[in-house]
């Protein structure tokens, strides 16, 4: 009988992972998680599936082409592309049953139909945090997140990173103070700073119909650069008419006291005003995390502040302040740059491999590890010893015990470090102090 | 100025818990992770789009019904329904890359389409566990899925569960012996004991062209009871000319006999049957598990062994043995039933409140406590006391540090218990031996 044999394959854009990978991804995803935690930030489950309503309530001609809609019988359905409407129809429903301000994460798929390209995924995963306030929310809290920033990529192991902040009233109120009505047109435009030059901006921005002097001034503004206090200087000596200018340099310089007090080293942030977020809902700090050694890769993790989160769903007043890290993204990043590598390609620390009739005794050896912790396995399938060694050494397990008449009688196990091949006569109860 | 307001809502049959439930949720989550990865399990995680054309190679009718399929762009796609499918592409696609046995878990959402009912969900958690071997799989495999069953609900906080087993050879073999063409149909038919009872079993066999005396002989066979030794022994009496049915005893006594070697306690197993499992792909052993003060949960965890997982992907000959606990119907029935109960609604276990001027003092014995690996808040808002004591309360947060003048002085904290109202001095660096 010959059976039609459908050729296995995933969709292009989709991440799939082989385990050794998936291991490395998921230490990843759990030391994100755990710092998240460490924080107070709650935990959120949100569904991937959403009425169309709902998720395209406020949203741009982007979202509407890449978003996942269907239909299932009368629903008009889709998938979320992101995770912060879901937060804010999630906080405008359960308003009456949250503490606030509320702090939450949420770590989970979103899905964007964007024409595949490298390292640009349609379904991936996104880690934010977010603080929400009901009414009002103090200003310490955008210091906060980016300590939670610091604290993140700290214990993803790096070092050498720097979270760059900026403050959208003090944008919004520079341009403001230029007469310039399109503030938003003139961000997204100066936003592509760094991937087009000076000169395509400047070309770009007189394009928009901008006097040449208020060019210039955009780009001496843009230009302003040196260390924190340089910068809090020259923003300080800018004589604007604009209120909302002068609000958000006593905001950079309130965020940026709080940031010392939070025991961020000056290293790991610096004010740069360059930075703008595409998105027109962020009211106050934004953030962007580059990597220093490795800049092409761009943002890491940004956000920022919002003054209406969840406008769409609710008349209550909602500040927030958050962040998000595409991890998806960033691990194949990671990868192609050679920045983490895989090893083991099991949770398993200890192989044991019994000899004939050592079944019952390697079972039960292995059921008192597990008791300790220790991820442990019996080979229980038939074969040589070469071959069971073999797997171990495919998986990456680094330790094997063999069980035979000896170690049943004397109770003393002999194990083997599969890395260097030297052997070690242990009992059982110091194995898990051996192997810490 | 006055905005559309969209009513934020979720959709029938999706699930979205509370803060303090959803820690309950990840709680059980973590534990089964755990448990799976102690047993070497290796993490998956696949798609949720796949190609249609792979979800649906092999399917009947109710999938085709209730699987969110939908178009973008040129590609037919679906949302996975299990992540038994998934698994089979995935090994059949990566075959070359996996070694086996191929210990595979993986826990997420999968997605049917089902008429919405009281406990039924349309987006809920599988937790799956499955052994695949390259053209052999050893039955021992079998015991030890039923030992992760076992140590699974241990590690849920259940004493009082049976795992029932029976083997599909024995079941197949009787049924062949009698000359019964669509056992299938029949094994179906059988399924539904526990819920409509042996009369209208009979009715529905009898609709079947059974002759009564065959009818006769197969409810004698499903009423076989006592313990495991009574019922191996009345299989062993059975004069049956069939092979498979003689194959389907020895197996069972086999693994019956490997359990003991696991350490699985008699009474949380059992041998029944009357289970059948609907699936027609299992060709051995098959399981069903129930809490034994709630029957009418029904099984909360099922599964069993198959010889031909990914045969409309591949040629290759994939044996495998697995489970699968949903999570999120469980959850549901097991706070109904009242067995579970949310108690914190944050991860946080320390919130530290700083007086007026103490805020950078606060913030450093917050990070000293993190290092620690304590979860640790400081309340950043404007506040009385009583409203910062609230917030701790309203999340059940066990404990609070106020800090002011004379903390700084001491470095002596003052920690009041929320649920005694009792306070004491601690040291910072004794707080973390105190939390345990």
């Amino acid at each position: 009988m010959s059976k039609n044999i459908t050729t296995p394959s995933i969709l292009p854009g989709f991440m799939e992972l082989l385990p050794a990978d998936q291991l490395l991804f998921n230490d990843l995803l759990d030391k994100i998680r755990k710092t998240y935690e460490k924080f107070g930030f709650i935990p959120l489950d949100t569904p991937m599936i959403e009425k169309s309503e709902i998720l395209l309530a406020k949203s741009g001609g982007d979202t509407e082409k890449q978003i996942y809609r269907f239909q299932k019988g009368d629903n008009d359905l889709s998938l979320r592309f992101d995770l912060t409407v879901p937060l804010a129809r999630y906080v405008a429903q359960h308003f009456g049953e949250l503490t606030f301000p509320f702090r939450r994460y949420h770590i989970g798929k979103v899905f964007r139909g964007e024409r595949p390209q490298r390292g640009r995924f349609r379904e991936f995963y996104q880690c934010d945090i977010d603080i929400i306030g009901s009414e009002t929310l103090s200003i310490i809290n955008e210091a906060e997140i980016l300590s939670v920033i610091h604290e993140t990529f700290l214990a993803l192991g790096f070092q050498n990173f720097t979270i760059r902040i900026n403050n959208r009233k003090i944008l919004n109120g520079f341009y403001e103070g230029l007469g310039i009505v399109d503030k938003g047109g003139v961000l997204r435009v100066l936003d592509k700073l760094d991937k087009i030059g000076v000169d395509a901006i400047k070309k770009e921005l007189s394009e928009m119909a901008i006097a040449c002097d208020v060019i210039d001034k955009i780009m001496d503004f843009v230009a302003i650069t040196g260390d924190k206090q340089d910068i809090l200087n020259t923003l300080l000596a800018i004589d604007s008419d604009s209120e909302m200018f002068k609000l958000g340099v006593q905001e950079l310089q309130e965020v940026c006291g709080y940031i010392d007090a939070f025991g961020v080293p000056s290293e790991n942030y610096a004010i740069d005003l360059s930075i703008a977020r595409g998105l027109d809902y962020y009211t106050g700090t934004i953030y962007e995390t580059v990597l220093n050694d490795y800049p092409s890769i761009g943002s890491v993790c940004s956000g920022g502040r919002y003054d209406a989160l969840a406008e769409s769903y609710t008349k209550q007043k909602l500040p927030g302040v958050g962040i998000s890290i595409g991890l998806t993204r960033l691990f194949y990043q990671l990868k192609e740059a050679g920045i983490i590598k895989a090893s083991k390609a099991t949770p398993t620390d200890i192989l044991i491999i019994p000899m004939q009739g050592a079944m019952p005794y390697a079972l039960q050896v292995a059921s008192k590890l597990r008791g300790q912790d220790i991820p442990t396995e019996v080979y229980l399938n038939e074969g040589k010893l070469k071959k069971q060694f073999g797997y171990a050494d495919k998986l990456g397990i680094p330790y094997c015990i063999v069980i035979g008449e000896e170690e049943m009688q004397t109770g003393l196990l002999t194990m083997k470090n599969m890395q260097t091949g030297t052997q070690e006569k242990v009992n059982i109860d110091s194995i898990g102090a051996l192997m810490k």
